[in-house]
């Protein structure tokens, strides 16, 4: 077991890279963008007070697992931003190599339960998979419209491109979805989108 | 629903704060201190890593929501050193009327729901609690290590503080409790502490 445990400690220490993937999103309080594990905290946090809105029932305590995991490899394989259709191209490709460098780290079962977390997100088939998904758009929507639409504008994206990636809150919360449009078109008004 | 949706989202935006509220702990990746959000993210995503490790048998959801959760308070209250015995005096005042002051701002029955989260992380008496709290005190001392005892040797902690503090640990999980304590033995023998 002791052998074990120091494993799992160094690969805890490892993680703790997540605090240093930057992302395009801007926190509120600081001139500084967010990070990774700020993200992944803030999407966590929100499933308890979002769940009740879900589509479908889902496992709460699993949601916010995926949560917690969906970012990790970036720790290898970096922030790809969702605008840009360039880093895009080899996203899966780059994503997948990181996650065997990372969770190959850990023993199993451990191994597959943490590489688990990852690829249910990224599959988005169960309703825990689409609700994460649901709060991995709206957290950063709900930041940049409080930022004014800062990093619309500094990326100049057209409110369809917008509303795309937007869309995909639909599949986990019609009601959260419904909510959110209409503030997504309050932003297109007061000229946040490139037109 | 609608109305309820819109203050959730208000919610979702306060507790943002939690990403500029500053610990005496340093990330790994750069030089700057780690902040709530990110030591909250660090804990729970612990827990799946660790949990068979606790001593008692815990329900890994409720586990983790009470990590996501258990500082929320300090968005209005700051975060208190655990080696100030003077800011720790009116720590628990302080605590309660952040409390207050922030969960107010919910409607129930998510008030008691995310009220109750830091209630219990704070009593400390469940199964979860306990692990909780070996994980709130194991995730800073592992970070500080890696660090060659930077925080323990800028603020002149002694030996026998940290020991004091790290055997919390234990209630939450004997066998790590038991891995982490050879490892501050280490540090003591390095001359990480003041003697």
């Amino acid at each position: 077991m002791e052998d074990n445990l120091e494993k799992i400690f160094i690969f805890i220490v490892e993680i703790d890279k997540l605090k240093t993937v930057y992302r395009q999103t801007y926190i509120l309080g600081e001139d500084r963008p967010e990070n990774d594990a700020e993200h992944s905290w803030h999407m966590a946090m929100m499933v308890p007070l979002l769940s009740r809105y879900s589509n479908e029932p889902i496992d709460e305590g699993k949601t916010i697992k995926l949560c917690l995991a969906h970012d990790l490899v970036e720790i290898y394989a970096g922030d790809t931003y969702c605008y840009d259709p360039k880093a895009g191209e080899d996203k899966a490709e780059r994503e997948n190599a990181a996650a065997k460098k990372l969770f190959s780290q850990l023993d199993e079962p451990l191994r597959s339960e943490i590489s688990s977390l990852w690829t249910e997100f990224e599959d988005g088939k169960t309703p825990e998979a689409k609700f994460a998904a649901a709060m991995d758009r709206l957290q950063p929507l709900l930041l940049n419209l409080e930022r004014n639409g800062r990093s619309w504008i500094q990326h100049g994206v057209c409110f369809s491109q917008a509303e795309k990636r937007v869309s995909r809150i639909k599949d986990g919360s019609e009601e959260i979805f419904r909510s959110i449009y209409k503030k997504l078109e309050d932003a297109r008004d007061h000229g946040w989108f490139k037109v």
